[in-house]
């Protein structure tokens, strides 16, 4: 089945905003999501980008823009303590997704919507392993996950990917070689995927059913 | 009649990609744009941003998007020799408000079109004389505009109040205090004002008509 690759930080309320929508998305059009969790502060050094929390006009706007981006999407909405860390998280995901990769879109949801929607602090690694646990997760194998030599390589993996890939924000939905840097991308996104013809799109579903 | 304040640099495609729906969306809620011309780079400059050519990775993704916001939103576009001046046009627009308020819209516009629409160098003096006659403004009258002293204060205190307001990036669009950036937030905006009671609105454009 064809991607559609969705790189993000964990730490980006603009990747919770987006997430549901680019799963339908993806449904409508035959496609899988590849979740692609990555450190964005990494990934903006290393692209020569300030982080948007060095100018306090553009903090100060952004703080605003979410909680009405969440409003306007009809969105539950706990404002993090931003910025905050997400290298446990990810190195988490990227790791159980070698061995359950099932489980790594309801992982995904379920740290996201943890942070996000309920105010969960996800930077702890207690909290992690409760939400592993929810997906029948053990906390050893959990703990290993964020802790471990895989984790840790797959992340850095991530950054340089996400870099070579052009990322320069989160989320950064690449589908079919174009790229769409935010959640409010999402109208060009259906736009784009409802562009490739339908006969093509009907012969990826029946290819991956 | 209560206003929409758009705040813009005549140098963005992201301005011309809105400055449209901006005027249907302010005439559907009894609203009149107030039309801010100034200039991006000394607004960025004044609350620490760095220019989004300063990152190659960025700057290449945004010529991409502007190509395909420009499709998506079915609007004719050339790219222009981006970054260019824009400080002629801006000069000559806020100068020109003063004795003739009613044409700052359509020479907004006229403007915009010109550089977005069909590639013309609006940096140059003598395409914007040449676009000023086209709204009946002689050559003496644009050219004082655009290079006297009205002009330049005008400029000055434009981004002084920019900066004061907020704006981080352009179109900057403020309405009833709420601040939007990016031509992308048109659906917010819409939202926005469609959340004010209708009654209000009602007594909004009955008051000024």
């Amino acid at each position: 089945m064809k991607t559609i690759d969705f790189w993000f930080d964990f730490a980006s309320p603009y990747a919770y905003f987006a997430r549901a929508e680019i799963e339908k998305l993806a449904r409508r059009h035959g496609r899988a999501v590849a979740w692609r969790p990555t450190l964005l502060w990494a990934v903006l050094k290393a692209q020569g980008i300030a982080p948007p929390g060095d100018s306090r006009a553009k903090w100060d706007y952004l703080l605003k823009d979410m909680e009405r981006s969440a409003a306007f999407m009809g969105l539950p909405f706990q404002m993090p303590p931003l910025p905050f860390s997400s290298h446990l998280a990810a190195r988490m995901v990227l790791a159980l997704a070698q061995t359950r990769p099932d489980l790594i879109g309801p992982l995904t949801t379920e740290i996201l919507d943890a942070a996000m929607a309920r105010g969960e602090p996800i930077a702890e690694a207690g909290v992690l392993v409760t939400i592993a646990a929810r997906l029948g997760i053990g906390e050893a194998e959990a703990t290993a996950a964020m802790n471990g030599p895989d984790g840790r390589a797959l992340l850095s993996r991530s950054v340089e990917e996400a870099v070579a890939a052009g990322v320069c924000g989160s989320p950064f939905t690449i589908a079919d070689g174009e790229a769409f840097f935010g959640a409010d991308r999402l109208p060009q996104i259906a736009w784009w995927l409802g562009r490739v013809p339908a006969a093509s799109n009907a012969a990826v579903a029946a290819s991956s059913a």
